[in-house]
Formats: structure tokens, C-alpha cells, sequence
């Protein structure tokens, strides 16, 4: 995608520099475009941890680039077990995100087959870069099977305006490029397609109105931030023809772990008929688990994400301000799982299935095992 | 209610001053405890537009005293218009708040039968006494009827600690005392009944974390903020035993309209079989109505209460910060409906009923006509 005019992934080596990785300051959007260095496996444990780099695709991205820097930073003797204890550190940061599991086990099976210090360096930079390909590549595909879908609604609304609601930010920033739930979004409006895009503002980082406002306002697709409750006033009043979220994990049955809130929008788009859609790339996928409400780990953050918000003055300095009274206490989860009944359909990079055991493993019949 | 210690209503008369209406500034919770003085009817008008008092009580019971400032200093001639003309003034700031008209229409229909000014004065007075008392003891009998309803879930659950989730400020700020989804809480919690407060913060203007967060913490409520995305995920893992909301208009068939947000968590509850109640005096219902999707009109209020928001800084000064991109535009609809269907009862001051025009009409069988 293009910043000001200029391409962007989120994540990349430096020119000329291979020991150092830079990602997009995600914490100073929309206030500041700013690139962040990371050099060692401390640096991705905290971008990953405060969120400086934040969303499904681009977590796993970080983590593969992550597990690069852990074999370039580790000793002669011992490359194994260094390496080893930063996979462990990488995937302590996010427990509900899928992708960083994947993406850091994907680089331990890799090394663990390596017999040297070198040969690691060679194959987990190779495999961080077939993570962020194949990323950016399965992002443009799920781009293509969800255009054809909105052209169809577009077609039967003879050319009126789609509204799409979405809900935190799994756009390009949230991945490599492209995004999942905004990839349809660009495709269809890059094709030609009227839409226009409800924005919620997702509480309490504010996702949406950092992120997936600044991203939709660079691209040039009409747009309207909203409060996190107006979905289903929205939704009671047919303006909104289909929802597009991503997803941080789903499981094997089709339920699906996503930012906090996301359930609420899809019990009212089934109370509505409003079409729900999830789009994800097949990293995103927990195929070894079942019943998403019960057992995905559900990760609860900083207290303090709740009763503080950051913004800008009006003089343009960037400033903390308390939300609450001093002395009241806040609780914070970071997601929630939508069960798979209340999806329309998963929108993956090999095509469109159902929400269910059946479905996605039509689309990947290679784990059926 | 106590505010350090101190008995306060949320509107009254001047002592020694007939002339000067006091109302607790709203705009400056949580972090400052502010009285404001009204004088004219552009004060009050202005009072409940930017809401510095807000609420479907207190709306209605300013609008009462608004009116009786209007005949205070509405000339000896022609002083009838006057009020009339206060009167719509007043009715057109929040078009979706039924306590307004009610008040204001109760007010004109006293005055109307007044042969002079110092009558209207006289009788304009009476009236918003009347208006605020009445308020505070259905209030006070809302509160007895939800406890008896909290003190059976406490019994079921053994004395285990009752989970009650509110949306918005339904509290003793949003009426003259006790407040209509509050007073069951302070009931209950008052007879000794272990009870927590899940705070929807409630965007954009934060009446829970501004407000709700602020009185249950003055009166010593265990509670905890949460964002308005949060209700689905605890309900779905049995952390809500029942919702408690307000109401600003509920229709003749039980259809409720509220803060923007209350419809997601009436279909989320009902999706997980949480008992959804909803509290109000008789003074809230419009009887003339019926489908409030449909037909209730619905406040749609300025988009940067979206855009900004206000808070204290570590300092301690009070700051507004942008929440968004520069260009960025927004949308902001103050309210929602919830259909009939989601509702388990309704809370008034005469019982409880179901959340239809049968229920309704079985409390209050006056408006049968």
C-alpha cells in the first residue's frame, strides 16, 4: 500500500543493513509516521508486547523476522538453545494470536534441522521472508475471492453504494500488505465499486480510529468513523449490507477469536440478516482446537488501556488524559471468539467456506488428519 | 445521594432564591464537582443541549424548572407566549428524550388555565416541585421492586456475589435522586446483598466511566469499568447474572429506546440467556407510539464528540485530545432502539411487567384509551 504516495509493507530488512529489521511505529499512528529498528530479540518482544506492531498477519511476520535476529544475535555454542528461548519468548507475548505461534514454530522446525550457527542465520532469514511473501501473497487472494463477493452485492444494489462495517484494524497494517478483512475493500474499490465504510472505533486502543481511518483516508475509500455501539442501529436500519472482520485465531469449527467487541457485531447482523464475513489467510487457523468460546486463551491486558486514552491537543502535542475517576478499577480482555453459527461465511486465500469443520477442510483437505 | 459525605438531588432551588435554578455540572465529572446556576430559559436550553445535565429524569425535571423560569421572566404582557415559545425551544433540544415533552407538556397544560403571570409563576413552580418529587419517588420505588429482583438471583446463587452489567448513566445524575437502573443496585446493596458492576464506559461521551463509575464509587459499589465492547464476552462465560439499563423513551409495546449500544447488549444477552432488564418511571413512556425501530426519531449529535475526547492529564489539568486522522469524518447517533422481544421485564415504579402493550397496560390501565 502507498503512504503519501510512497509503497510500504509494515515490516522489512533495512537497505543494506541486514541485521536490522523496521516496522512502522504503529503506536504513533495516525499522529506520526515514524519506522522503528529492531535489533534484537528484546526489541521484538516489545514491539510485540506494546503493540508497536500489532495485528494477525503482521505478529507472525514480526515473530518469523523475530526468530532471524535470535540466530544472528546467538553464540557460536548454544545457537540452538538461544534460539530456542527467544521462540519461547516471542510467543509468550500475544496468547490469543495464532500467527505468532505458527510463524515461530514454522522457524523452529526450520533451524532445528540446521547443524551450525550460519546455516540457522541462512534458513530462518529465508523462511522470515517466505512468511511475509506468502503473507502479502495470500492477503492479495483473499482480496480477489472477497471482491467477487462485493461486486455481487454491488449488483444487486444496481449500483447504489455498499456499506460495509468493520470492526479494529485488519487492514495492510495489521499485515504485511493488502490487509484481510480491508484486502475485498481495496480489490472492490480499486475495480470501481461505490462503497463506503463504516469504521468502528474500537475501544479501548482505538484500532479502527488510529488505523483503519488513516489507512481507508490514504487510499482514498469513502469512510465514516463511528462509536463501537452504533453497529447495530446501523445494522436495525439497513445501512449496513455486510460486515469484514479478521481474525487473530480460529479454530478448527469455524469459531472465531477476534478483538474484543466482535461478537456483539455478529449477534446483530444474525439479528438483522446482515451477511457476516471473516477473512483470514490459512496461518490464522488453529486446526487443533474445537470450541472456540471455551478454550481459546483470551489474553487481558493493562487495566490502564482502559482508563487512559492518548490523542492530540489542539496544538498538536501528543498527550495521555484520564478517562475515569482516580480511584476506579478497569478490566481489559483483548478479545472475544464469535461462534461459527453466527458467520456467513470464512473468506480464506484459497476461496470462500462455511464456518465449520466441513467447510474449511474442503478448502485445506490436507488437515483432515 | 451522598457526594462526600453531603445529601444532594441533582437539581434544586436556590436557597433565599427564587430566581436561581442549581443544577451539578455534569460536563465537569468525574474530575471536578461543579454547581451551576440557571437563570433564563437560554441557560436551560443550552444546559440540556450540551449536556451539562443529561439523563431522562433530569432531563424532564430541568425542562419543568426551565419552564418555570420561563413564566418567571416572561413579560406581564403577552407572558402565555412567552412560555409557549420557552416551551418549544426547550422540547427541540433532544428530540429523542420522552420525559422532556412530558414535562414540558404537563407544565403548559397547567399554565394554560392561568389568567395571569404571577399565577403562571405560581402554578409553573408547583408543577416543577411536583416534577422532581414525583421523580425521586419512583425512583425510590423502582429501586424496591428491582431489589426484591436481585435478592432472589443472590439466593439462587448462595450468596455468591451478584454480576449486574449497565450501560450508560441510568444513575441517580441521570434523574433527581437514586437514579432508575441504579436504584435497584443501591437498594440491594444497602439490604447487604454482595453485588459488582460491570461500567460500560458508553462512547462516545462516556457516561459510564465519567459518571456511573463516579457514583457507584461514592457510594461504595464494588464495580469495574470495562469498554462497551466487553458485554458479550462476559456473558458468554457467565459473568453477567442480569443487565440493568434506562430508558428515554419506551414505546406503548414495550419497544426501548436508549444510549446508543443498549440494542447490542439486549441481543447479546438474550443470546446467552442473561436476564435483560430495563428500568424507568411511568414518565419515560410514550404511549402514543408504537414500533420504536421504526418511528422513534433519533438524535443524531455533533461527530466530533467522536472525533475528541476529554480527560485529566497526568498534571491534572483537564485536556481534549483528537482520536483520529486530521480528515477523518465521523457519525454520531445518540440513541438506539431495542425491540420488545429482547426485553425480560420492565422495572417501574408501580412493579415490574413484561416488556409488552399488554404488560404495560396491565401497570397502568389509565392509558387504555
Amino acid at each position: 500500500m502507498n503512504v503519501n504516495g510512497k509503497h510500504y509493507r509494515t515490516i522489512w530488512i533495512k537497505e543494506n543493513n541486514l541485521s536490522t529489521v523496521q516496522v512502522i511505529d504503529q503506536q504513533k499512528l495516525p499522529h506520526a509516521f515514524d519506522i522503528l529498528e529492531l535489533r534484537s530479540v528484546e526489541d521484538f518482544r516489545a514491539a510485540i508486547k506494546n503493540m508497536t506492531i500489532r495485528g494477525a498477519g503482521l505478529i507472525g511476520a514480526t515473530a518469523g523476522y523475530g526468530m532471524y535476529i535470535a540466530a544472528l544475535t546467538s553464540p557460536h555454542k548454544g545457537f540452538l538453545s538461544f534460539i530456542e528461548t527467544a521462540a519461547n519468548i516471542l510467543i509468550e507475548t500475544r496468547p490469543t494470536a495464532s500467527n505468532l505461534a505458527w510463524a515461530v514454530k514454522r522457524q523452529l522446525l526450520a533451524v532445528r534441522s540446521c547443524s551450525n550457527r550460519e546455516e540457522a542465520i541462512k534458513i530462518t532469514l529465508q523462511t522470515a521472508r517466505d512468511i511475509v511473501d506468502e503473507d502479502a501473497d495470500f492477503c492479495r487472494r483473499i482480496g480477489e475471492h472477497g471482491k467477487a463477493l462485493i461486486m455481487e452485492i454491488a449488483k444487486k444494489k444496481q449500483g447504489e453504494t455498499v456499506h460495509i462495517l468493520t470492526h479494529c484494524n485488519a487492514g495492510w497494517l495489521a499485515f504485511v500488505d493488502y490487509g484481510s478483512a480491508t484486502a475485498p475493500i481495496y480489490a472492490a474499490f480499486d475495480a470501481g465499486v461505490r462503497l463506503h465504510v463504516w469504521v468502528d472505533e474500537t475501544r479501548p486502543r482505538n484500532q479502527g480510529a488510529n488505523l483503519t481511518a488513516w489507512e481507508l483516508g490514504q487510499h482514498g475509500v469513502a469512510h465514516d468513523l463511528i462509536p463501537d455501539n452504533a453497529g447495530g442501529h446501523l445494522m436495525q436500519h439497513g445501512k449496513v449490507d455486510l460486515v469484514i472482520t479478521g481474525a487473530d485465531r480460529v479454530t478448527r469449527n469455524g469459531d472465531v477469536a477476534n478483538k474484543i467487541g466482535t461478537y456483539l457485531k455478529a449477534v446483530a447482523a444474525k439479528d438483522n440478516q446482515v451477511p457476516f464475513y471473516v477473512a483470514l489467510p490459512s496461518s490464522t487457523f488453529d486446526f487443533g482446537r474445537s470450541d472456540g468460546v471455551n478454550t481459546i486463551p483470551i489474553e487481558e491486558r493493562d487495566a490502564d488501556e482502559v482508563r487512559f486514552i492518548t490523542g492530540k491537543t489542539a496544538d498538536g502535542r501528543i498527550e495521555t488524559v484520564q478517562l475515569c475517576p482516580d480511584s476506579t478499577p478497569a478490566r481489559n480482555w483483548g478479545f472475544d471468539v464469535t461462534p461459527a453459527r453466527l458467520i456467513t461465511k470464512l473468506i480464506c486465500e484459497r476461496g470462500l467456506c462455511e464456518a465449520s469443520e466441513k467447510g474449511i477442510l474442503g478448502l485445506y483437505p490436507e488437515k483432515l488428519t
